[in-house]
């Protein structure tokens, strides 16, 4: 399996990735390329005690940054090492990894790599981690979306649930201002049908935001803008609760005592909305796997996510996403074709 | 000061709704009027000591479900509690207070009380239990918006904090899903750049998810669709890792004894985020004060509802509402007139 590596993309690049590129290649049998300046990654390599021969560089001079505009990837950037990483996907990669700009790896993946026949849009998808593993998309790359969207995610979704996190029968949920079906924009109103009366999906209802930590569901989609910050708000809320937490542990002696008999299992579950915890979130509807990984990576995010690849390169998913669009078409065009028949015969 | 409460909306109504009205007699000023269905009320009336004579009953036969259609407010069931107490309110009344269906409380407050003259819209504002207060607008009443929205709820939104909750220059943020100037949906876009060239908004630019929490603004405009789910995550948030701590607390007895140590620390932080200690949600920019009581609420709430209600009223920040949007209005005039002059002049 040869595993596509961007080692120039994120806050912590090339230095955390090179170095959690090199521990993977110790750990796992895949093939790692890194993807990015060549001097700059062999000086990191140096300093890595696992660097094996499994790991390939390819040279490319350029870098798309984060204030960059994402179609630059496709344009005056096109030989960035997120371009070149891409299109060595596309010819004979098997999964692509990248911390940086996240516009422009769904730019240039959709553009690249193409979705899948017959889904309209890919989508970040971000496992939550609450103790149901709760899979959110999109979160981010498609900050306007139609109800037909929502529903080929929903579909994508909970394959991508079933066949790499394991989960029986996922169940689906649409992000929404209240309970009741007429709750919502036009979209999530229209959505809330589309997803009732699907035959493949396992149609949980709406979900309001007091219910995203409940774990009700499995897959919970939503436009990309709600996502993004419903995801962000994870992350903000868990770092103040847990900031007022100190400072309350602070606060005397006895409070002090206090923390340090707890110190070990706050940590645990304060790692736990650690975003380098999460591996990284699959860019879902793809023809190739593609993984974002958190801007903030270091090398344990970007071992993560190595392994992350390969659960979802050997389950075979995409194949199952692909089989799945074309039975959704056909019906789709059964479905016109029953109607205009039933109009004829009015 | 005449202050009317719906003794018929929320999940404890009308026990705690009157239960909260009659120990806000005893301890404010205000008159107090209770309308709904006197028999219930005056039983209830029976078991509060502090039941003085300011409270004035006045008979509803029907009452609106959190079920029913918004809309019936102004057709079917005009004569229910809320509609009777947003009628008195236009006629004689200083604030109306309301635990009630908030869809319903928003359209009847729209139609029967009116936006401030040049206001198109009026919006659900929720102070967030922050550190530094936040007051996030709308929180559901209006799932779709315009740019031009968002402006006009920073304005009334920053009148407010300045008036009611004494904050100087108020700070406005735009919720939205990244940092820079281009982000969000078009309506973001446009909102972006109205915000930051408007004089009298103290733009501070975009608001991400993950800033919510960290006390950058004073106030937050949003959709009600992105409003409703963040003001709600923060609920459910604070609920699921509180929920957590306590599985931590009692793994062992060393745990235990250490939560003995903190219990009545870590009861002021989860109070801080139970919506009964908000007061209310003013509905801002109408032309009378209209608070929406969260549908827990208990007596505790009512009172805090009537205080904050009391307060309103006093500022006058409405009339400043009234002036601040003549003089936008006027503005807006002259810019127009001013464009139409130049392209005339070309």
């Amino acid at each position: 399996m040869k595993i596509i590596i961007d080692a120039m993309g994120g806050d912590n690049a090339p230095g955390e990735i090179v170095r959690g590129a090199a521990e993977a290649a110790g750990m796992y049998q895949s093939q790692i390329v890194l993807v990015g300046n060549q001097a700059k990654i062999e000086q990191c390599l140096k300093s890595c005690p696992e660097s094996g021969k499994k790991i390939e560089i390819v040279h490319t001079e350029e870098t798309i940054s984060m204030e960059d505009d994402p179609l630059s990837i496709l344009r005056a950037k096109k030989n960035c090492s997120m371009g070149v990483g891409l299109r060595m996907l596309k010819e004979d990669g098997d999964a692509f990894i990248s911390a940086g700009n996240t516009g422009a790896l769904h730019a240039g993946s959709s553009l690249i790599i193409r979705p899948v026949k017959g889904l309209q849009r890919s989508a970040i998808a971000t496992v939550l981690p609450f103790q149901r593993p709760c899979l959110l998309m999109d979160c981010g790359a498609n900050v306007t979306v139609t109800a037909e969207y929502l529903e080929q995610w929903a579909i994508v979704g909970s394959l991508y649930m079933e066949y790499v996190m394991k989960v029986k029968n996922p169940q689906v949920g649409l992000l929404n201002n209240g309970a009741e079906e007429c709750k919502g924009t036009p979209v999530q109103v229209d959505a809330y049908q589309k997803l009732k009366n699907h035959p493949d999906i396992h149609f949980h209802g709406n979900i309001e935001g007091k219910e995203v930590p409940a774990g009700l569901c499995d897959v919970l989609v939503t436009d990309g803008f709600t996502g993004n910050i419903t995801l962000k708000m994870l992350e903000g809320m868990a770092k103040f609760l847990f900031g007022q937490l100190k400072e309350i542990y602070t606060q005397n002696v006895m409070t002090k005592m206090s923390y340090l008999l707890m110190k070990d299992s706050l940590r645990g579950l304060k790692k736990s909305f650690d975003a380098s915890e999460y591996g990284g979130a699959p860019l879902l509807g793809l023809q190739k796997p593609v993984i974002k990984a958190h801007g903030s990576s270091d090398a344990r995010a970007i071992v993560n996510a190595v392994r992350q690849a390969e659960a979802f390169v050997k389950t075979g998913v995409i194949h199952e996403m692909e089989e799945r669009m074309k039975k959704y078409d056909r019906s789709a065009l059964r479905t016109k074709a029953a109607e205009e028949t039933a109009k004829e015969s009015e």
